[in-house]
């Protein structure tokens, strides 16, 4: 598997644009994303109980697990609007459908930014219009700049790998948190592939690769109304058609999509509101609880891995979401009584005399009490632009789990409190 | 019920001491709490994993139900030190029985402070030694002090009431958030009463009374491996011993309970670290999800009172915590798109379209979309000492609750990003 450029436009039969059409202030707010034939497609959702009408509007479309184009503005998230958002939402796809010559069932459509102002309409019309007349296949810094909000830089990539003879191609566009108004930290991500995969089976392969990547970051833990990733598989490689998630092929393909989510997920946390590092927190050898693991047996039923690898994830999370632990990384201090405390509130139980932390590569806690490692040291190593904690709960037959986050600083308070609404 | 001045020592037969003995700068950082006589005694702790010696060590003298003294330090935690810790919390306990010629099972301890630094035994036997000497029962001021780690000011409170037709006294003090070094949120509560009672009761009393106060308050949401709050009831004011929970007296005595804690849960907040203001969280008319209600009526069990309300308080709670709403309330921005984001990842199920929204006072989200409210207006509002937010999910049959928190401000990142451990 080779990394290559061109994103979402990098597989054949992908064309896309991002124009500035005037909701944000000078930056491109409005993108289409379009394949010349329909594409199998999939796509995961906030699970927030308040979701937007685009997400409303993609989980019906996508019943039919078909779709011809993504229309996505920035600067706005649609959401909290009334009826008149969900008569926006549907104009929007409406338009798009009509500037490109598409069926509107097989539009998919996502927002960002602000929450509870109207969708400027004339202005996405006219951004449209606009775009569908600029459509190309070369690259797709304009769309990677279309949707962003307050990201820092665009984030995309793309991979090129073989399956049954044919070259094949998997692009990615991802959007993170921070919102010009500002608002909630807004996930977007928009795979494109001309691969030939089954849509119950591509459906499957994100559900499960978006639980290890893009649901495995946070920056605030704040879950958003409009998160989504969506995914469109055109066939035009020419491959074999992957009908199955056991094949050799089907294993080749989800380590490729697997690949760029992870790379998307971990740009998006590294680019978190106020970041000045990307944190990887990994907790590994936590075993299932016993209770839990009996009741399984006793119905003769099959724990599956996210379910195994939930409780790790439920700690690790803990850890990265803790404000004491995010400030004390921002700060450089080898403060391991804090991760030690938020592992302990995670819900998880443990015997704390066994657990064994590492933080930026040198173990400071060990045998209930800590290591008699040189603060001095740590904290330098702390400064890195990457910094890993590693919790061990020495856990006979358990999983492991890795979740990526970013520090806390002043100027996430200054993002979050110092511009209004 | 009258407030009245003495705090700790205000029910008859309660000394008290707090000194200097050298564990902070400059600061008291020692203090002994008495009863002349034997006391009922309850207690409520940390749920964290990572429990400290003192909380390890108070929950096995509990169940003899019986206390004389709190001996307590700050500046040091005493967790996370292995088994050192555990021998320093028994010498410190032994010490104070010594000292106050009390049987040592009589004596609950508790320290507060920077994690995984061991205890400096000596000056704390000294410090021992030193309050021991200077017990007294004129007011509390050098206690409440002795306990405070970051606190900008100390916490104390007494009320007076009538039982039975004796006058009985209920005092009390409290400590937050923050620490030297600085580590961990760390609560400490101690309760006294000269009221007799019965320990089980009292014991469940306070369960239930911390349920609704110290529980229902947050800083940061992260769980201390010290926290607890401890009361003791010596029974000198002579009324009849309050035996059950349902008497006219025990509502009475609950009911002052409730009130001094309920004061001193506000007073934590409002002394969150960083924090510009107090906020008061309420979610009201949120029902007992209809599965759960099915299963508890086809088993023919009550839902408690606590588990009814356990349901607005986790969204109640979400909010509070989030540091997107915390941030908006710092810079004063009405913005309510957080706040219904956030009651949405909660994981109670609500119709968004009938979720109410008031900020300040004024209503701000209504009908599935924002009111036309001043923006200005509610922002001016939100610059007061204290700040309400109400969310009402107007199902039928539904329970309320309420959480007390604080803003996020540039000063909690740096209370906890520049000192170092």
């Amino acid at each position: 598997m080779d990394i290559i450029p061109g994103g979402i436009v990098a597989p054949q039969g992908f064309k896309t644009a991002g124009v500035y059409c005037g909701i944000k202030r000078k930056r491109n707010d409005l993108a289409l994303i379009v394949s010349d034939v329909e594409a199998a497609a999939a796509g995961v959702f906030t699970t927030n109980v308040v979701k937007a009408p685009c997400v409303v509007s993609n989980q019906a479309y996508l019943e039919e697990g078909l779709a011809r184009a993504i229309v996505v503005n920035s600067g706005n998230a649609n959401a909290c609007n009334g009826d008149q958002g969900f008569t926006d939402a549907v104009a929007m796809v409406q338009h798009a459908a009509e500037a490109l010559g598409v069926p509107m069932r097989r539009v998919l459509s996502a927002s960002t930014g602000v929450i509870g102002h109207k969708l400027p309409m004339e202005k996405i019309i006219a951004g449209i219009v606009d775009a569908a007349g600029k459509l190309h296949g070369e690259e797709c810094d304009d769309t990677a700049q279309a949707i962003m909000t307050t990201d820092t830089f665009p984030k995309q990539v793309a991979v090129e790998f073989t399956l049954d003879g044919k070259t094949v191609r998997l692009g990615a566009i991802a959007k993170g948190s921070g919102m010009i108004a500002p608002n909630m930290a807004t996930m977007l991500g928009f795979i494109t592939t001309d691969a030939a995969i089954e849509q119950p089976v591509l459906q499957e392969m994100l559900r499960r690769v978006a639980w290890y990547t893009f649901n495995s970051i946070t920056v605030d833990g704040d879950t958003s109304t409009n998160d989504m990733t969506l995914v469109l598989a055109n066939g035009l490689a020419g491959n074999k058609i992957i009908d199955s998630l056991e094949s050799a092929d089907a294993r080749e393909f989800e380590k490729a999509l697997f690949s760029v989510c992870l790379h998307l997920a971990k740009e998006i946390a590294r680019d978190g509101e106020g970041a000045t590092k990307l944190v990887e927190v990994t907790v590994q050898n936590v075993a299932v609880p016993e209770h839990i693991a009996s009741a399984f047996a006793a119905n003769g039923r099959e724990i599956s891995p996210e379910h195994r690898a939930g409780f790790p994830r439920s700690v690790a999370k803990t850890i990265a979401n803790s404000p004491l632990v995010k400030t004390a990384l921002f700060g450089n201090d080898p403060n391991w009584g804090r991760i030690l405390a938020a592992a302990g509130r995670a819900g998880v139980n443990f015997e704390p005399e066994k657990v064994e932390i590492a933080l930026a590569g040198t173990t400071v806690y060990r045998d209930g009490m800590p290591t008699d490692f040189n603060g001095y040291v740590v904290s330098e190593a702390m400064k890195a632009k990457e910094v890993q904690i590693l919790v061990d709960f020495h856990q006979a037959g358990g999983e492991t789990a890795t979740v990526w986050t970013c520090d806390f600083s002043y100027d996430y308070v200054k993002i979050n409190a110092e511009y209004h609404t």
